[in-house]
Order: structure tokens, then sequence, then C-alpha cells
């Protein structure tokens, strides 16, 4: 596997535009259409919240049908979220209109949405801009990387990754983009990622590696612990690398289900360091656990902890926090077997070993604290399995951010 | 019921003191003790987290014997958390201590603290402690303030409560004491609450009776998400009032009962408003919903929002936010037929309504949130049950008191 370039145009086959159809009140685009040359197989995992946007009840229906996808809409404007039958009444019609300006069917088209909750679609600037987004799609990198930055709200910088890799000797793409400044935005936050690829993969299996993929990645960040209403992650293949058909779970899958994890990873990381306000990104990995599920569950707990976070904020190794957030977790271990450790570009530095406070400078944990990337590293000695979190730091200008943004 | 003064001293029999020994490093009050002139039955309920303190582990094990309680020793200073053996028998010694000072056996006495964790108890400070407490113990009102005063820790201000009510005739008393600025605090956070009542109550029963009234109170607030590893309540009943003792959950019961929740709502509120760098009360009801369950993890979703409580801090009328979060609480409901208002000493709007936003004056809202306490309502009209959870707002305070808290 090789890291490439060309975000969701890296695949062969698939084609991006971006445009500003003025949804937002600033300048800048804020709609962004994804088509491929031919039918795709499409997977998607979306928000388990039980408020869930109209887009993402549409999606979720079309997925279920089975059905080839050929293009995904999106607006970086509005959430279309809490906003009842008109809500889907818009984005139904949203799709319809993509229908009559590239002549696909309505139920090959898909949607998406981030923004402010509870404001209906403005119809007719919608309709302008899947106008100029159908006449200038173009699959080369620098659309990609326009249609990344198209899509963020509150992010600071845009999200795009792709990689490559050899299938019984074609070679395949993964690309994607993403956006979120943590799992939630103000005003009805959103984590959206769109991935494409040329594998042919089969439909059911492509579903099952998306949702892996995402228990491991995108669902193991955390800014805020906020879930969004319209949180979606999509992912097209379109089998244009002409490779032998995915069918099982053998040799040649776990080359793509590792592509997949990749990019997937390289998004997600980039999401948690981009948290809203934050100045570090944090990975929690835990280790020694006797499953999975607790190994996740105590990554997650730490990378959600206001205090670590807070802590973090302040170069602090107060690892009474950290041990206090595994505790907490709702798994049960023995603190006395519990080992913590810091790292970072500055160093490593072991805090707590058996039950006891570990004897360390603090000089040297506050140099380790201070970098751009923080990794912590709990072991529990009781077992084989581990999971790794990414949060990021509680800062100020999260409280900035947030106290007011839609005034 | 009636409201009373006096505090833990409000019941027959009590008497307390507290005392500056030095643990920490300001020049205030930091030691505690309460006690009986005759033996008391004593309920507690304790954190839930995995990492316990020595005290919560040695309260505990005394209470699961169902020894008479006479005396209850707290520092503030140090929360003997992650201590190791030596913790243990620190917390052990303490007791022998108040025991050669006060004559009783040390079985009797139980020992409660918070402050930094992974320090040792210094055991000379607190020897000394011991013999000014044991000298000056006093039964009265300023008194019991001085011991709420030196229990507290990050606390802006000390938090005491009393009520007084009749069973057969007899006035019975409850009072109490609380500290914590939230569910946790910096470095081992903690809260602690110290009850009293002259009632004479069945040992089994007072235990159910603190238990449902901490469900319905202490364990429903919530300052930044984080359960401590010293929380701990405790419920000392002396009988001095010589009412017909408790025995089952007949009328008089439910008197009793109905005084103990309004003490510990009283101070659970008391906290909730007093979160570190709190500036509102933040107090949610979910009614309509099909189990009590459902309703406080409702309730309780809400509180814990970062966003929401942001939002809270910016006087910002965000219902998205509050949907959200309901969303994610994990009970299913029906978007379509949720209510939301929100209330205050400024009035009372309706921000959505049968699963659409209501029309409303963004500057009333803002006006309703800009009070001291701001109430939520959310009507999910699917059942009859409801809960209460109280919270606050989220501000750069209290990153500002948590980013350094140990520096």
């Amino acid at each position: 596997m090789e890291m490439s370039k060309g975000g969701i145009n890296a695949p062969k086959g698939f084609r991006a535009a971006a445009a500003a159809a003025g949804l937002k009140y600033e300048d800048r685009d804020d709609m962004v259409l994804i088509t491929s040359v031919v039918p795709c197989r499409a997977a998607g995992v979306f928000t388990r919240n039980v408020v869930q946007a109209a887009p993402v009840v549409r999606d979720r229906a079309l997925l279920a049908e089975g059905l080839n996808v050929r293009a995904v809409l999106v607006n970086s404007g509005i959430a279309n979220a809490c906003t009842g039958q008109t809500g889907e009444k818009n984005c139904l019609r949203s799709a319809q209109i993509v229908e009559e300006a590239m002549g696909i069917p309505e139920t090959e088209i898909m949607t998406a949405s981030t923004g402010v909750i509870g404001m209906q679609l403005p119809m007719k600037k919608m309709k302008e801009g899947i106008g100029t987004l159908a006449k200038s799609l173009s699959g080369d990198a620098e659309t990609a990387t326009r249609a990344a930055k198209a899509i963020m709200t509150t992010d600071t910088h845009e999200k795009e990754c792709a990689v490559s890799f050899v299938l019984d000797g074609r070679t395949c793409h993964i690309g994607g983009m993403a956006k979120g400044s943590g799992m939630i935005h103000p005003d009805m936050g959103t984590m959206l990622a769109f991935l494409t690829t040329d594998a042919l993969v089969d439909r059911a299996l492509l579903q099952e590696a998306l949702k892996d993929a995402a228990d491991e990645t995108f669902n193991m960040i955390s800014v805020d612990g906020d879930t969004s209403t319209n949180d979606t992650v999509l992912l097209l293949a379109n089998g244009t690398a002409e490779n032998t058909e995915l069918r099982e779970k053998n040799e040649a899958y776990q080359v793509f289900f590792e592509a997949l994890c990749e990019v997937c990873r390289t998004l997600a990381k980039q999401l948690a360091a981009d948290g809203e306000g934050a100045t570090a990104l944090m990975e929690v990995r835990v280790q020694g656990a006797e499953s999975l599920a607790d190994a996740r569950k105590l990554a997650r707990s730490v990378t959600s902890s206001s205090l670590t976070k807070a802590a973090l904020n302040g170069h602090d190794a107060n690892w009474g926090r950290i041990l206090c957030a595994l505790g907490y977790a709702g798994v049960s271990f023995d603190p006395a077997k519990l080992s913590l450790t810091i790292a970072s570009k500055a160093g490593e530095l072991v805090l707590f070993e058996n039950g006891t406070p570990a004897e360390y400078d603090e000089k040297t944990a506050t140099g380790i604290l201070s970098e751009k990337e923080v990794r912590i590293l709990a072991d529990l000695h009781a077992g084989e399995e581990s999971a790794v979190a990414w949060g990021c730091d509680l800062s100020k200008e999260y409280i900035a951010i947030n106290a007011d943004y839609r005034s």
C-alpha cells in the first residue's frame, strides 16, 4: 500500500465539482457533487442519534434497497435536520434536480448535508448551485481538494487522503475526504466523510468492510462527546480497476480492508486534531484488555474526559484524571496491575505502575505534553486485546466557538 | 416539613468540629469530625468508579458488617486515592487516632477524603488535627457551617441544609452538608455529602431510603461527566427523636423519605449551581417518558452535553443541541411528538413543538437564558414518567481552573 494524491478523485472514473451557492452568508463554496462514470456499489454508516436529518433517512432507505449509486450531492450550509416533511420533500427534490441536470435517476443519487439545524433548504439557490456543479465536473486533484474545502464548516483546514494498492496485478485506489471539527458541530454538528474506490467488491462485503473500518477509526474519535444528527460516511466502489471481484474475506480482501482502514484512520486523526479549539491531538492506546469492546470503551472514556482534555491543554501530567476516566468507563479491571505511559516526539515517560505513582520529573512530563501529538498508553496487563482512540484537548477557544456560534 | 437551620447539627445529639491541620498549602480549615452522642445506624452510597479511594473501600466494608457508627472523620486536602497499601494503613490509622482521642472503637468511625490524588496522608499533621477536633466539638449552627466550609475544595461557598418534620408526634430533623464543584473535582474531584438525622429508622430501610434519594438527587447532577474515585454520601441516624422505629414503607416512612429527598435535592442543586466556572444552574425536566430510567437518561444527557452547556453560557436558545443530546441518550422516542420549552424568572417560551421549530422571539429567549437558574422542559408525549436533572453551563473559567490546577 502506498499513499497517493488526488483525494476522492484518486480512484479511476470519479469526478467532482464544488460551487458557491450562497446557502451560507459567507462567500465561499458550500455545495459539492461527486459522480462516477459508471454505476457504483455503495456502503454507508450513519449516526445512531434518534433524531436523524432528512438526507440520512433517505440515504439509509436507498442503501437498504441495494440500488446502484452514481452521484452524491453535499451541502455544507444547512443540515436539513428537524425540518419535518418539508425537509424530506426538499431532500428528494434536490436529487430530482440533479437527475434533470445529469440524466441520472434520482434513486441513484445520494445526498448529505451539514450546517444549521431547523432551517429549510433554499431550493432556488440549490437549483442554481446544482446547475453550476453539473457543468464543472472534473477528475483532477485540484478539484478534489476544492471539494474537500467546500464541505467544511468550522474546520480550519480540509481533510483528504488517498492510497493505492495492488489486487491480482491491478492497481486499485481508495480516496476520501471528511469534514467535522469533532463528532459534532455547533448548531447540528456533523461529521461527513466520502470515500471512493475503483476496486470491485461484493456489495455486502463492501458494507461489512466499511462498518468494520468505521468502528476502529471514525467511531474512535471524539471532540466533545456529542453525536450529531447528520453523521454520514459513504463509500462508493465503481469497479473500474477491473480486479477480480472481492467476494470473501481472503488475502486480497485484507489488502483492500487495510487500505480502507488507512484512509479512514488518516481522515479520523485529521478530524480529531482539528477539533474545535484544539491545540493538540490526543491518541490513547489501551492494551492488555480482556476484550476488544473493553479496550475501545476504556480508550474512548479517556479521550472523552473533560478533565483529561483540560489537563492536556495545560500540558499537565495529571495521571489521576486518566485513571479516573478509565475507572468510570464501565469496564472492570484491577487498578493494581495498571501502568500508564505518555509519549510524544519529545520522549516517553512512565507515570503510574503496579497500582502506584511512578517517580518522574514534572518538567520532562510537561515537555512531552507540549507537543502537537501526544500519546497516552494504558496497559491493563489482563489480556491480549487493544484499541486506539483519538481526541483533542479542551481549550477556552472551544467555549468561545460554542457559546455564541448562532448569534 | 419545614426548612430548618443548623445543617448537620440540626438533628438532636450530633456535634461537629473543624480544624486547620495544614494538609493543604492554604491557611484554612481542612479537617472535620462529626460525632453522635449515641451510636447511629448508618447508610452510605459510594462512587461506582473501578478505582476507589482507601476511605471508600474501608467505609463500604464497615457498612457491610452492619456496625453502628459514632463518628465520621473528613479531610479536604488529600484524596488518599491510588495510594496502595500505605494509603489503606493510613486510613485505618486515622480512625485509630480518633479512637485514642475519643474512646470510640475504630470500627465505629468512618472516614472520607477529597483533594490531591496519589499523595500519602501526612500522619503527624493528621494526629495534631484530630487532637484539636476532639477538643472542640460543638452542636451549634455556627460550627455546622464552619464544618461545611472546611470540607470545600474548589467550591466557591459552603452547601448545607436542614429540615424538620413530625413522626407520631415527635419532631425529627434531617441535616446535611456537601462539597463538590460538580461530580468530579480537579485532581481527584469528589462529591462528598454528610447527612444526619435524629429519626429512628430500621437499618436496611435507612440504606434503601438513602439509595432511592441519591438516585433522584445526587445521581442526577453533572458538571463535567467525570465520576470521581472518592464520591461518598453518608447518612447517620441516631434515633434520639424517639419516634416509633420506621420499619416499612408506610405513611410515616413517606414523610421521612420526602424530607430526606428535600435535603438531598437542595444540596444537589447547590452543587450543580457551584460547578467549576459555572454562571448558571440548568434544570432539565423530561416528562411523558415511557419509563423512569428513560426519563433520567434523557435528562442527564442534556445536562451533560458540552454543546448545550456552552450554548447556555452564551445565553443562546440553541434548541438543536438539546434535541441532539436527547437523540443520542440511548433512548428510543419519536421526535415528531417532542416539545421543548425553556423557562426562568424572566418567563417561559416554547422552542419546538410536534417535530418542528416554533416561531419565537430570539430576544425573549436570550432574556430567559440570562437568568441564574434556567429550566428546560422536554415532553415526549409517550408515557407518564418524568425525571429532573441538574447541571450548569460550561465557561472559559472551567478550562482555566482545570488546565493547570496542579501546577
